[in-house]
């Protein structure tokens, strides 16, 4: 079969591979829409999981079952299923223990997707575990926006619950991506009242205001810390979500957040040493000032609740599909524009 | 001054009072907006918390400062304030043991209003620890809105975070007057899916609707706990919110919560000695059905981030208007209307 | 292979069965020392599970593994294992939205042994998903140790995780039986101050101090809640645990904790139709006084977490051990003692 | 009066002061005991709170009440008291709003002795709020237990709140200081199994171990985060506590933490601009390793219940205390003590 692979660091190409075998437990997938994302260009073009050789890219798609194993309950092929970007080994000691499946076996473990085995930007893929791992995709949602749950949808709501924003809170979302756009819209249905959302690109700020944002930060115009105390006449924010930005991130999150405020961060971090934490602002560690960060949930319970949020019209992720590309081969391009970022780009999805 | 009051149980009349003055802490407002409650109805004509006599009734208001006491930093006379139903002291060994304001006395002590004291049926009533249980009342807020915040909101979103809903839960709101409502709209802003609705009222349910009940049930359709229980194949809900209800309506809730859900009460149960929980539902006492209960928060942080949800566009409690009466005077029809209970009623408001 | 098993209600004995296969997952087990339970007495001679036809019983066991099956990576034959009480099937949606895995499958379906299955009164068991649910049993712990904690220590520990105590809390916990004393226990681990303990027979109370308790409270000598009321000055404590009692003990854990404070039960509620809630000590429905109730989690996870207790020297559940009896066949005397409860009896074992 | 002040940033000397005197609500009190603390020594040589000028030191006492303002109703001259080294402002939206009392009215303002108002190594020393902030020290408990619980206690105590230690879990604490050593009590207080104690000197080693240490991990014989992993398997611990330690001990609590672990800050960072968190270590982002931090809670609800695990036996602080000095003026060598940290000194008491 034919697969859009990283080759080397750097170095991306069309290969051929064997079809996938389903275990006892899995499915063979073909994707009907695909979407590249910005950890895709991480991993080829910045190396941030190290060497890759060969291995089929992508990790966010929808498809059709082809091949399910014979301990298999709930699904046969020819289902439409979602197929979550994490997923995890639901059998671990310490999941039991309380830590996230995303690391059941590991510091993010979960994430098998164009990491640890090949992606779904193929003409078919695998998934361990079909029962847990995936999600039955009603008629009544598109492949757009089924699209976006695997990834966009689960990390900005991730961002939301990480943060543990409340009624009535003020929040500011750094980055407005197609991920923070999503932890917008997470942040709006759980009630945050004020809503900043700290970018400058026109189309993603026509849509942040969509989702919900009240207060548009732009970094091209001063530091935002100093934009958002001004703004909260000195007070700072109650939650930070953090989705987006480079090293220095983390220390604006603190220097924005009040004592006893809490940041959620769902940036994934690809360079650097280290990132550091104000120590003032943080109180010299006495600040309350909570930090908390993670991998998106996936498997199958987390898509079926976020499937549920679009089935009662609670949330429309279609509108970060900027960019519609036709047939697996659009995937290239799609890698390209997540690459580029030309101004009108927010995320493209590939229907295959 | 003049104040409608509680007479004696079941007799309701205008009384002659002095006009209440100001301690150090302390602030006397001038009602602009007022509304009459069930719970009113429940105190004049069922006794349910005892003998009152010449007690002014009435626990929501917005209004207009007169008086401030020495004391009291961040209001001043003229300001138009929200003022919630609930109305603690703050200073509490309890509170700072991690017991709600609401109980920071004892037992429900911070409901005072047509309880303890006079309550806001009157030309000026008064408040304890102005800096402490007022909020400031925007302009672009309605007089109709504002009046729904010290209690109709407060309590309903009380119901969504005892219950804790989470994103894309399937929540049952039992019950859907004016609480129950708020309930809806909260369950919607904490991230509920599906979100059945109890009640049979046609203006009610419409209300429900835009407010984001996805399933209506209608009590007198049958037992809600046999169609919640098929519209879920079986499988129940994990939320339930008590907003409505008789004496078996606790057991109602447990027996169509899922293993692992939780329950969250705001109904006030005026009659009866005891609330049976059902042993097997309940799985014999290990069934995992939490029941968490209370007496909504008030206070001016509470009131503050309310308004914000109103502010910013997030919610708007107006719908619940039904009836508008004009007057201190109309208060005594406003608490009829509550007592009666006409089809087309689900809370009116009376402007001063 | 020889079973002491449950012939139907009310009948007991030994029976013949064959030895269990394992499955892939499963390992076969040839007990070391097995303990009765008030449960096998409930079920057996209430009837409260229904009618069993020559199910084995016993749920309480540490042994040998004599076999396991072809995917089991973690265990071998001739390891010594803790077996818990509730072997979940980890594999499940609802878990991965939150719900306890003892409900993994519906409501107390993860309670296996002498419920849906045979139990472990036997010459050999069978352990469901080995690697999940076995936990090795170190070689510096000593049988009598090891056979409390399938049960006994985990349930009465999730009395106050249940309960939530915090430091410096007053508690109370109903009943010291095995379970209750375990109660105390914990609640003394997680740092209760002054703890209440409700029973009356000297061996039990003793332990009960020996683990923690400051105050006993007899039954025999008045209303416990009036004896619990006085002792706190009228306050009530801030967290209860019922671990033993009848249809009213619910009543009066609402009546003895504060507002805003909370109940834990890990009581099986064996008879009656529902548990009534008082209406006036729970203010109506507003109180703040939670109640939460659930099954003893089990699994791996859970055995290591409180093995480790026993092996770095917090905890030393022998105490609980009032009776040892040798042999297989010592199984029938020991349920007589559950049964007819003697003065002297608190928990026997059997060592096999 | 006569006190022992900062005289500015890095010399002490005796003044002469004016007794101050009680608001309405405010107490001022007598001291029966004192002791010096690291942070006194930060204040004054490492000028980490900035420039002061005759600011009398110290935050850490027990004494007699020896004037009352009119409002105060729970205390009165003669009275025994403990007094919180944090005594808020209790009155505060924030707090309404979640935000700790220890922020109530911004960063840290809780912290009001030998911050923003004279200390207690003084004659007489001013308590604002005095039913809010004093707690009434028993007969029963000593004057060097009850002196350790303004700060030593209540501070280690939070740090296993805030690293939210569970039963059974594996917990490490870094720096055996008398804070640290608290922690250490702290975490066996909430059900610690394996724990982990850093440090080095021979007399805090041996109180470690009566507190509840298993592991010592001494960082003069290594990386101490090697240390920790190798003992783990590599797998690392479920909680840190940060007690003590450099701007680097941040990244080392990241670094020997599981995925899903937590770390509770109770250490102050008195020097460098940031602290790092390691970036791989922290799964760029994705680990779900919480970082918590934060000042020790104060007020008198908090004192009462540390008294409550004192006089109930469950904790005994005196054996921090390695020095006795007698009046007054013997604070001088026990700061002096604390500065020079000679092998033997673990926490001087002063006896006024």
């Amino acid at each position: 079969m034919k697969g859009f692979a990283m080759l080397k660091i750097g170095q991306t190409g069309w290969i051929e591979k064997e079809k996938p075998k389903a275990g006892p437990l899995d499915a063979i997938v073909a994707p009907l829409a695909i979407a590249p994302c910005t950890s895709d260009v991480h991993t080829v073009y910045s190396g941030a999981i190290g060497e890759r050789s060969n291995l089929i890219l992508g990790h966010e798609a929808v498809g059709k079952i082809v091949e399910v194993g014979s301990e298999v309950k709930d699904f046969k092929p020819g289902d439409r299923v979602v197929v979550p970007a994490i997923t995890p080994d639901w059998r671990s000691v310490e999941v039991q223990n309380g830590v996230p499946a995303q690391h059941s076996k590991g510091l993010l473990t979960g994430w098998q997707f164009s990491n640890y085995k090949d992606g779904v930007f193929a003409e078919y893929f695998h998934v361990n575990d079909a029962d847990m791992n995936l999600a039955l995709m009603p008629d009544s949602m598109s492949l757009e926006q089924a699209v976006m749950l695997p990834d966009m949808v689960t990390t900005g709501f991730h961002g939301a619950e990480l943060a543990d924003v409340q009624y009535g809170a003020t929040v500011c979302v750094i980055g407005i991506g197609p991920v923070g756009l999503m932890a917008v819209a997470a942040s709006t249905m759980r009630g945050a009242g004020r809503l900043f959302a700290v970018g400058s690109r026109a189309k993603c700020v026509a849509v942040a205001k969509e989702y919900g944002a009240t207060d548009i930060v732009n970094y091209k115009q001063g530091d935002i810390v100093a934009q958002v105390l001004e703004a909260t006449k000195g007070k700072g924010v109650d939650h930070v979500i953090i989705a987006g930005g480079g090293e220095d991130v983390l220390a604006q999150a603190v220097n924005m957040v009040k004592p006893g405020g809490s940041i959620g961060n769902i940036n994934y971090f690809g360079e650097g040493d280290s990132l550091p934490v104000p120590r003032l602002a943080w109180g010299c560690g006495m600040a309350h000032k909570a930090i908390r960060a993670g991998l998106c949930p996936g498997g199958r319970g987390r898509m079926e609740r976020l499937i549920s949020l679009i089935v009662h019209g609670r949330l429309d992720p279609s509108k970060l599909v900027s960019h519609r590309l036709q047939g697996l081969q659009g995937v290239e391009k799609g890698l390209a524009l997540m690459k580029d970022k030309p101004a009108d780009v927010i995320k493209p999805v590939v229907l295959v």
